[in-house]
């Protein structure tokens, strides 16, 4: 079983116009909802090919409930922890032009319910195969908060892959996860090195095992002890890119449990994000060209290795 | 007790941030929300005056549970009844310069939702002074919905408040409604004349006992079987004027349960309504403005009576 963990779960409203208009009354059509945050997309990807997944994570309020009632709907299993505080709702505004985001903070975690979530997620860890920790932290939890999980996850002997961004991604390189997965933007973020595999290399100096960056349409490269590569989607593809980095983790996270080639695990993360971007929502993805696309991804090896970056302050 | 019927009941979002950005990811905070729909506020305002008032209307999905859970927090009676479809939201995104409103469109009520609901609306209506029936019909009801609502509550001798607007207003007025109560732009789109008066005295024709139309930081004007009025606040006021029209319709509601006079009834509605400009929230006044306001909103008698307006077509 993958126990996927979303800290910041979301209600994920999408709704459309034909263009949004600021300081006036906007009136919308085709709204649709779904329970969101980068783990729970990773647990729909993971349902969806058949594997066994579990949701953790917090929720709260009546959006809580909402999320909770998609996911039963969806047949995701749900060990979501309740917090007193609202969950929050991301807002897709689609008009003819692009996406207009609007995005509430989160609720403030206290202290008791991190600790109620911990007792929770110990159980469910010892029982996991690989723990997939992935988006925001909500407000309240410490930026070491994934260093904590990933610990209590190899006192079980279960690796973690961490898909996060900014000072959580930064405070768990320590506690050593197995994989983590920025996308480019976030590793020169995270790093101050614009070049991709330097960066990579930086975040390996500083605690991570592996590293996996998205590179959008130019796909994936891989930072590992096993050596460097790059992978590559046979062709540019246009469609809706929310969730692809999520359906990379599902398959990273799947090719870890079963201890796949370093290659082959880039092959299917880069088919199955590529037919994640063919599909119109979140965590959903486009099972024939995932087919199609596994056998035209092209993996380099990256060679010589490039001189190792400076370990993250 | 004033029984307030909101048929497309809201969950109202407010939020902030400094500037909204289209086609960008905006970052919110301050999120606060409320039940809503201009039922809804005028029970709102008629609590915080300690009269008795019962909200009934439909409400549905876990948007639904929230505008009910709200209405339990604040102490106001629910009679709402359940419908399969989600209740809207409404997002007011506020930021330095002013408000973006992102409106759903309501969940489609369906011919046996309406029945259970006119059954429900027959027993509570039966035990009300006054009813007042206000907003928009959400999808799938029929445009003359609220002149059945104006038959059913007649039969049992109670006068009907509407405040609506377009097709609802229109096809309830045959069924003479003891009072409307549009605003200015309202009044115009129903009868295509600007003249306020002349427009009022078209409405009263097409049905209308009487006519109250709020002309915003104007006042208000009255055309009545009893004569025409118009009412000033003493001072001009700045503020938020969410709520004021419905605020303005719970004191209508309540000189009509007392029987007040119309000069009476009219000071006391521009006093309101002003003190809800006030008022940072929908269904919020200063008490004390509005003791104070009282005193001081200047009604006068219109007079001679404007030529009588053509009837509605």
């Amino acid at each position: 079983m993958i126990l996927t963990v979303t800290l910041n779960t979301a209600l994920d409203i999408t709704c459309r116009l034909p263009e949004i208009r600021p300081h006036r009354s906007n009136r919308l059509h085709g709204v649709t909802q779904q329970a969101g945050g980068k783990g729970v997309n990773v647990s729909r990807v993971l349902a969806a090919m058949g594997r066994a997944t579990v949701v953790t994570g917090l929720a709260g309020g009546t959006t809580g409930q909402a999320v909770r009632a998609d996911l039963a709907e969806c047949g995701l299993r749900d060990e979501l922890v309740d917090v007193a505080g609202e969950t929050r709702r991301t807002m897709a505004v689609v008009d003819d032009r692009d996406v207009t985001m609007l995005l509430e903070p989160g609720p403030v975690i206290s202290g008791p319910e991190w600790h109620t979530f911990l007792e929770h997620y110990e159980r469910l860890s010892a029982r996991a195969s690989v723990v997939v920790l992935s988006g925001s932290l909500p407000p309240g939890l410490p930026d070491d908060s994934y260093g904590t999980l990933i610990d209590r996850a190899r006192a079980h002997g279960v690796p973690a892959v961490l898909d996060a961004d900014g000072p959580a991604l930064l405070n768990a390189l320590p506690a050593g996860p197995a994989l983590v997965k920025p996308n480019a933007s976030e590793l020169t973020e995270a790093t101050g090195i614009q070049d991709p595999l330097g960066a990579a290399q930086k975040l390996r100096a500083a605690g991570a095992a592996a590293v996996v960056a998205s590179l959008g349409p130019d796909g994936m490269l891989a930072c590992t002890d096993a050596g460097n590569w790059r992978a590559r989607p046979s062709t540019g593809l246009t469609g809706n890119p929310t969730g692809a980095g999520d359906s990379a983790v599902a398959a990273l996270a799947l090719g870890l449990a079963a201890g796949r080639p370093w290659p082959e695990r880039l092959r299917h993360a880069t088919a199955l994000s590529a037919a994640t971007v063919l599909a119109p929502r979140a965590g959903r993805f486009d099972a024939d060209a995932y087919d199609r696309l596994l056998d035209s991804v092209r993996v380099d090896v990256l060679d010589p290795p490039h001189p190792q970056g400076e370990p993250c302050p």
